[in-house]
C-alpha cells in the first residue's frame, strides 16, 4: 500500500493512449504514459500489433519502473495502445493491470478502458450463465467477452453491439490485428483527444500526452463517437443515439493536468478563474495567499490576482515522496502529511493566511496542513476550497470513499470548519463553479457535488461485491 | 533455458498432488510437490480452497524456489491441490503454470493435470465459436471451458459431460469450494494414485509423495475412474465406457522414481529386471558395467548381476548443476555433460567398459559420455540401452522431439553405433521388456517404441502450431 | 544512471543526521534522512549503536527504497547516524555508501560526513606507506585510517589528532559505542546544526529535518566546534584555531530546502529577496513573471513582487520523475526536460515572460526551457538567474563540471542569451547577492562565483584521479 | 540458513583456482569453481587481471548463480583467481566472500585462500595495535595487511615475510597486476595441484576442475612451495623450512570428488579400498550391501566386493534438494533427510542391510536413515562407517561442531548404536585406514580422528570469539 492513500483525493482510475503509424509506436506510447502518470501510478501496460503478432508488457508500479529499456525492446509494430492504472477495489496485481488481450475466434483483440461501466455485474451474470470465464475483476473484461460472443461479421459491428449493452462511463482504445479504434461513451463523461505527429494518429486522455510527444492536439473524440484508424485512413462513426453530453467537471477541479485541454478548456484557466471568483465570494482581510501544492496552486493564484492578496510559497512538496513506501510502518504512516509538504515559517509566522486547496474529501489532510501552520506561527487560518462540498460517491470511474467517509455528507459548514479547526472555511459555489465554465452546467457532470446522477446507479451498487467471490491469486516472485 | 535441455532425454510433462481433509492441507501439498519435482522443474503452483474462498500461489522454478515460508502462509484451508510444470512447447510464462482457477457461474474450481488432450485444438475452436475466451495456451483450459459452458445442475455430472468430450491422456485433481476430484482417462495412460495419512485423503502422480508425507497407498486411481471426496467421505464413480488400459510404459523406462509403485509395480524393480534381460540378451565380455547415473542405475545394477560382471561407478553425477544455469552462453553449454558427468579414471582406465543408459533420444549425450570414458582411458566401450529404440513421437503428455530428431528413426542400429563411436550398441527388445512386465503387452501404450498409437492422433499433431496465434505476454517483473 | 544527470543542477555530495538518546534513534534518522533527500539520491544509510554493538543497514537509492520496515528492525539502539549520497566521482557502488564503519584495536567507530577533503590524496598515499589499506575510493575513509593510527588514549584525542591533518570541508557525524560526536571544519563550509526533541539531542545538515521530527532548532554547531554527546550529557570543545568562517552561499542559492534555517538565515527569504534584488537590477517590461520548478519560485516570487509584474505558473513539474529511469535509452534521455517539466500554453501564449530561475551551470537545460516556451508561443523570454556566473569549481563538496562546461567559464554573456536563445539574459551580481546576506561578505565562501578560494587547491585538482587505479568491483546480484 | 545444515557432514571452507595466460581466464576460472563447488555452496567469486586493472565480481549463492553471462563480461584478463566458499563462523555476508582484493602503497593484491590459521587473531590484534582497519572477519585478511605492512622491495619478498608468520593450514593462490602465485603451508595440510591446458598454467584445489577443463594434472603444488607465474614462465621457490607432510585424511573420507587424484592417489581407489578394509574387519551376514549416497557409494562398492554381498540401491538422493531452501521452516526442516533421501522399499523390505557411510559426525542423521529402512521393511539394519570415529575439532580449515556435539566424543560404541537404533555398528580403525594409504601414517594430519594436532592449537580455540565483535551489516537489497 503507497503513501497516496492518506493523502485525502479523490482518484480518477486511469488513462490511456493509443498510436497507430509510427515504427516506434510502443516507444510513443511509453512517453504518452509517462505524461499521463497522474492518473494512475500502480500499473502500467502497453501492447503493440506487429503485422498479426501481439507483443505485450504490463507491470505494477509507475511507467519509469516498468518500462525500462529492456522491457520495450520486443514491442514491435507500428500500432500501439498503453494505460496507465489506479486500482480502486479489488486486489493490486498484475493480473488487472491494462491493456487486456484476448485471442477469440476471429483473431486478437487488446482493450484499454478509462471510466466505469455500471451494469457489469449484470452483464458478466449472464455472460457467465452461457459459459463464460472471466480472468480478471474488472468490468472492462465484460466487454472483450461480449465481443467475443457477438455473431456480427466484422470488428467494427461486434464492438457496436457489445457497447450498445454497456452503461455507465467509458473512454476506450482498442487494438486488432489490423485496426485501432478509439471510443466515447454517448455522454463523454471521460476526456479523450485526437491529435497528429507526423503520419502517426495519436488518442490520450489528456493533451499534455500530446505535448509531450511533440504532436498537434486535433480535437476530442466527441461523446458516442467511434473513431478508425486502419490503413485506409481514419474513419469516424457515430453508431450511438444522440445524447445530452456530461463531461466529468471534476477533470477541471483535480484530475487533468494544467496543461491540459480538456473537454475543449485549458485546466488551468478555468483553476484560476475559479479562484478569482473563490476570492469574490468569499474574501478575507489577511498577509497572503498560499497554495496547497500542486494542485491548489493554479487556484490561489487566481484568488491572490482577485483579493490583492500576495501569493507566497508557504508549503513545499517533496518531489521524492511518490510511491516511495512500499510498506510503510504505522510510524512512518503518520508521517505522512510532513513527509510530502512543509511549511515555511518565514512565511507563515504571525500572518493571516489563506489557504487555497482544491478539494475537501474526508479533511483529514487538511486538518494537518491547519497545524502544521499554526506550528509555524499563523495568526490566522483560513480555509478556501475552490469547488463545491463533495456529498456524493461517483460510479463512472473515480474512486470516491464511501458516502459516510465524506465530510461534507455527515457534516455542516461549522462542523468542518471546526474539524479542521481553521478560522474560516468557504467553498466555492455550484453556480459559481458552473459560470467559469464555457459550456452550460448541463453538458457537465457534477453528481459527486450535486448527487444528480446523469445513468441511473442500482447495479452500480452491488458492483463493489464482486471481489468478494475472487480467488484470492498471489503470483510467483521468482524470475527465472 | 535451463541446462536440461541438452540432456538428451524424454520428459514427462508435469506431476499433481490432491489433499484433502488436512488443516495442512497446502503444507503437505507442496511437500508432495517436492518429492514429484523430477515430473517438472519450471513451475509449481498450489491452490487451496478455505471455507467457500480459494488461495492461489503459483511461480516460475522449483517447489523449493516458489515455495518459501511466506508464500505458503496464505494457502489456508484443508483441501488443496498442486502441480509442477515442465513446460513443452508455448513460452514459459506464469500465466501457463497450474493449477488453472477459473470463476464461472456456479462457483469456483481450480484444475491439475497430468497429460495432453489429442483433441484440444478442435474443442477449443468450438468453444471460441460461441465465444469462449482463453487465457492460456494450454490444452487444460479447454477443460475448465466446458465445464463453464455445460448445462447440467450439479459440478461432477458437469465434470463427466466436459470430460466425454475429450480424447487423450488425462490425470486430474480438481477443487471446488466443496469437493475435491482426482480423476483419470479411460486408457489409464498416465499414472494416479490415492493414499492416506491419517484422516487426510491424498492423491498423486506417484507414491513417492506418499512416502515422503508418511502417508499410505492405497491403490491406484483407476482407468476411467472418477474419485470424488466430500464431507461424506469419498465415492468412486465410473461414468465412460471400460476399455482395456494403456499405461505409459516409458514411466517405468525413466519418468517414475525408482521407489514409486507405478501401475501397481516396483519402479526399482523392474528397471532392474529389465537391465537383467538386457544382460542376458546382450552380453559382452567385459571388466565393469557402470551407469548413467541416477536414470540408468537399477539397470546396471541388474545387468551386472546377470552378467556376473562387477558394477563400478565409473560415471559421478554433480548434485549442483540442476536449473542453475539461467541463461547459459554457448560456451559453457558446451561443458554441459562435463559439468553434469564426470568419469572417474582409475575406474576406467585400460578397462572394456559396459555403459548401461535407461534409453536413448536425439544420441547426443551419449556421444559425449563415450568421448569421455575413452579420454579416460577406456579399452572398450560398450553401450546397452534398456529400452527400445524410440522411433516415434507421444502424443499423450510426453515431450518428444521431432522424429526428424530421433535418431533410431533415422539411423540404423550400426549407424547409431557409428556416431556414438561405440565398440557396441544394442537395444532392449520390446518384447522383452513387456516380459518383465506383470501385464499382458496389451494393458501399455508403448507408441514411442512401436508406433502403435492407442488414440488416433489427426488432431494433435495440429496441436503444435497452436502458440503461434498466441499472444507474446511478458508479464513485468516489478515486484512492489 | 538517473534521469538527474540532464537536469542541469549543481549537486551537494551529502546530508547527514546524527540522533542520541532516543529508544527509537534509527527510526528518527531515517525521517530525518527523508527531510535531507534533496541533499543526495543515490544512496542512503543508518548505522546504530546498541550496548557496545553497531548496526548497520546501506543501500542504493532513495531513502524510502532503501529503508523499508524489514530494514529498520535490526537497528536498534539509542544513539545512530545516518547519510544520503550523492555520488561525485567513483562509482556509484555500495562499498561507497556511508555511514562507514570500522573496528580498530580500541572498538569500533562509525562516520557520515558531508563535504570534501583537499589533502586526501596526499594523507592517504602517507597512510598506504605505512601498511593501510583502503576500502572504498572515498575521502572520508581517511578520517578512519587516521584515528585508528593516533596513538592518542581517548576518541575525543584520537578524532582531533585526526582532523587536525586534514584540509577541506567537513561536518561530520560519528558513533563510538559509548559517544556520539558532531563536528565542523574550522571554516565551517558546509552547514550542520543541532536541536533536540525531547531528551534526544540531535544532529542534521539543515533545520528541515528538525521540523520534520518535531525537534526545535538550538542553534548550528560552530565553525571548528566538536560537539561530544555522552551519558553525561552535551559537550562542546573547540579544539582548533579560530578562523574566519566561509559559509558556501550556493546553500542559500539551491542546495538548502527553502523552509531550512542555514547559516542562521532563513533560506526561502534569502532567495526571495535575491529575486528582489534582481528585479531591482533588471526590470523588464513583460506580461508576466514565471519561475523553474522548484527551485526558482521564491526568487520569482521576490521578483513579481518588486517588478509588479503577476506571477504565473507558466511551467509545471512532474511529482514522478525522479529516480525513476534506471538505465534510459538516448530516446528518452532527449525527452528528459519534457518529462520533468510541462509548459502551460494559456499563460504563456503571446505573453512576454520573464524566465526566474536559481542558477545557471551549462545552460542545456535553460535552452531547452527557453525552446519549450517558444513552442507555447511566448512573445518574449526574458531569463533572470538569481545568482552570478558560475566560473570556477568548488572543490569542498560540491560536485561541479570541469571549467572548460561552465558556460559562463567559456563564454559572454550575450554569447550565452545567444546560446539560450533568449531575448535577454542577466544574473543577479555577485555584490547583490552579498546585500542580501544578513553577515559580511567575507563570512561566505563564493568561489564558484569568483574563484576566490579559502583553501589552497592543488592537492584537490589531483584527486579527481583517484580512482583511476580502483578495483573495478561488480558486486553479485543473488540475494540467496 | 540452508537446508544443507542439518545434513550432518563435516564441511570444508572452500575451493581455490588460478588460471594465468588465457584469454579467457575468468570463463575457465568460473567453470573450474564448477568442478569445486562441492567444496563450499554460500559464496563465489573470481578476480581478473587485465593490463594492470584488477575486475572483481563476487556473490552469494552457487557458481551458476553468481557467474551468468552478464557477470563474467567484465571480467576481462589473462589471469583470474577463483573462490568457493563455505561460511563456518560469522555472518555469510557479501564482504565475507573471497577472493579478497586490496589497493595498497605498491599497487593491487587479491587472495583466494582454502585452510585457516590458528594465530589468526594474535596477528590481528597486532596489526590494529599499529592502527591497520579490518574489513571483514576472515583470517585471509590479515595475510593482506601482512603483505601491506611488509617493507620488502619484491612482492615476493612481501609474501615470504607474511606467510612466515602465520601458522596453520593455507593452499593460497594471489594475483597482482603482473604474475599469480600459489603457495601451499609447510605441512601441506590442504590440497594444492597444477596442471596445464595449452598454454595456460592453471591451479586448482582438486584435480577434477583440470579434467573439466580438458588440461593436464602436472603434480601437486608441495608443501612449503611457492609457484611463480610471469611473463618469464614458472619459478618454483622453497621459502620455508622443510617439515614432514601432514596432509588432511579426511580429504580422501569425504572431501574431495572422488574422480579427483589428491596428495597423490585416486580417490575413488582409496574410498573402495577403505570399503574393502571395513568388510574384511567387520562381516555380518547380510542381503545386501547400500550406499549413503553419493560420498558412501565408493565403499560400499569396495565392500560389496569384499564380502561378496551384492551391492543394491536402497537409497536414492533427490537432485533438486540443494540449496533450495532458504528459510525453511522448522515443519520442512523436519522433512529434511526426507526430501534428499528416499527408500526402495523393494530392495529393503524383508532384508537384511549393511548401509556403508564415510564418516558419523553427530548422528542426527544416520538415526532417520536407520528410521527410514526399517519403515520400508529391512530385517536387519548394520551401519557400517568408512572411517573412524570422529571424536576431535578441526583447526585447519574444516567445520567441525563442537566436542560435545560429535556423538563418537561423547559416547561409546554400544551408546552410539543405541542412539542410531541399528542392529550393529561399526568404523573402519585408524590402522586399517592408514594401511590403504600409499605414504605412511606420519604423513597425514588424522587430528579429527586422533586428537593428535599437528600444529598447537591453543590461539585457534580464541579464534571463535573474533566475531562477536562485529558490526552486524546488513548489505541494502535494492539494485539500482
Amino acid at each position: 500500500m503507497s503513501l497516496e492513500t492518506p493523502w485525502d483525493k479523490l482518484r480518477d482510475e486511469c488513462g490511456i493512449v493509443g498510436i497507430s503509424g509510427d515504427p516506434e509506436a510502443a516507444n510513443l506510447a511509453m512517453l504518452a504514459l509517462h505524461a499521463l502518470q497522474h492518473r494512475g501510478q500502480e500499473g502500467a501496460g502497453i501492447v503493440s500489433s506487429d503485422r498479426g503478432r501481439f507483443h505485450s508488457f504490463r507491470g505494477l508500479g509507475l511507467v519509469g519502473e516498468v518500462f525500462d529499456f529492456k522491457a520495450l525492446t520486443p514491442l514491435k509494430g507500428t500500432m500501439a495502445i498503453g494505460h496507465v492504472r489506479y486500482s480502486t477495489s479489488g486486489g493490486n496485481t498484475l493480473r488487472n493491470v491494462q491493456p487486456f488481450s484476448a485471442r477469440y475466434r476471429y483473431g486478437q483483440v487488446a482493450i484499454a478502458h478509462n471510466g466505469n461501466l455500471v451494469n457489469a455485474n449484470e452483464l458478466r451474470q449472464s455472460l457467465e450463465e452461457s459459459g463464460s470465464i472471466f480472468n480478471t475483476s474488472s468490468d472492462t473484461e465484460v466487454i472483450l467477452h461480449l465481443i467475443a460472443t457477438s455473431k456480427k461479421t466484422t470488428f467494427v459491428n461486434r464492438l457496436v453491439e457489445a457497447l450498445s449493452q454497456v452503461k455507465g462511463a467509458y473512454s476506450l482504445v482498442l487494438l486488432t490485428e489490423e485496426i485501432m479504434i478509439a471510443v466515447r461513451d454517448p455522454l463523454g463523461i471521460r476526456p479523450l483527444v485526437m491529435g497528429r505527429k507526423g503520419d502517426a494518429q495519436i488518442f490520450a486522455s489528456e493533451s499534455c500526452a500530446l505535448d509531450l510527444l511533440g504532436g498537434e492536439l486535433e480535437r476530442e473524440v466527441a461523446p458516442g463517437e467511434m473513431v478508425i484508424v486502419d490503413r485506409n485512413g481514419v474513419t469516424s462513426l457515430m453508431p450511438f443515439a444522440a445524447q445530452r453530453r456530461k463531461a466529468c467537471i471534476f477533470e477541471h477541479v483535480y484530475f487533468s493536468r494544467p496543461n491540459s485541454i480538456t473537454f475543449g478548456e485549458s485546466v488551468y484557466d478555468t483553476r484560476f478563474e475559479m479562484g478569482r471568483a473563490l476570492a469574490l465570494a468569499h474574501s478575507v482581510p489577511a498577509d497572503c495567499v498560499i497554495a496547497v501544492p500542486d494542485s491548489g496552486t493554479a487556484a490561489a493564484l487566481g484568488y491572490a490576482e482577485e483579493s490583492g492578496i500576495p501569493f507566497r510559497q508557504g508549503l513545499i512538496r517533496s518531489h521524492y515522496v511518490g510511491r516511495t513506501f512500499i510498506e510503510p510502518s504505522q510510524q512512518i504512516r503518520d508521517f505522512g502529511v510532513k513527509l510530502k509538504l512543509s511549511s515555511v515559517r518565514s512565511v507563515i509566522e504571525g500572518k493571516r493566511v489563506v489557504v487555497v486547496d482544491d478539494s475537501l474529501v474526508r479533511g483529514t489532510t487538511s486538518k494537518k496542513i491547519v497545524r502544521m501552520l499554526r506550528k509555524a506561527g499563523a495568526a490566522e487560518v483560513h480555509m478556501r476550497i475552490c469547488s463545491p462540498p463533495i456529498v456524493a460517491s461517483c460510479f463512472y470511474g473515480v474512486d470516491t470513499p464511501n458516502r459516510e467517509e465524506l465530510i461534507a455528507y455527515t457534516k455542516t459548514l461549522e462542523e468542518i470548519q471546526g474539524f479542521l479547526q481553521a478560522d474560516s472555511l468557504r467553498y466555492l459555489e455550484l453556480g459559481s463553479m458552473h459560470r467559469v465554465m464555457q459550456n452550460p452546467a448541463e453538458d457537465y457532470c457534477d453528481a459527486c457535488f450535486s448527487g444528480n446522477y446523469p445513468i441511473s446507479i442500482e447495479q452500480a451498487q452491488l458492483e463493489h461485491q464482486l471481489d468478494l467471490f475472487f480467488v484470492d491469486e498471489n503470483e510467483g516472485e521468482t524470475t527465472d
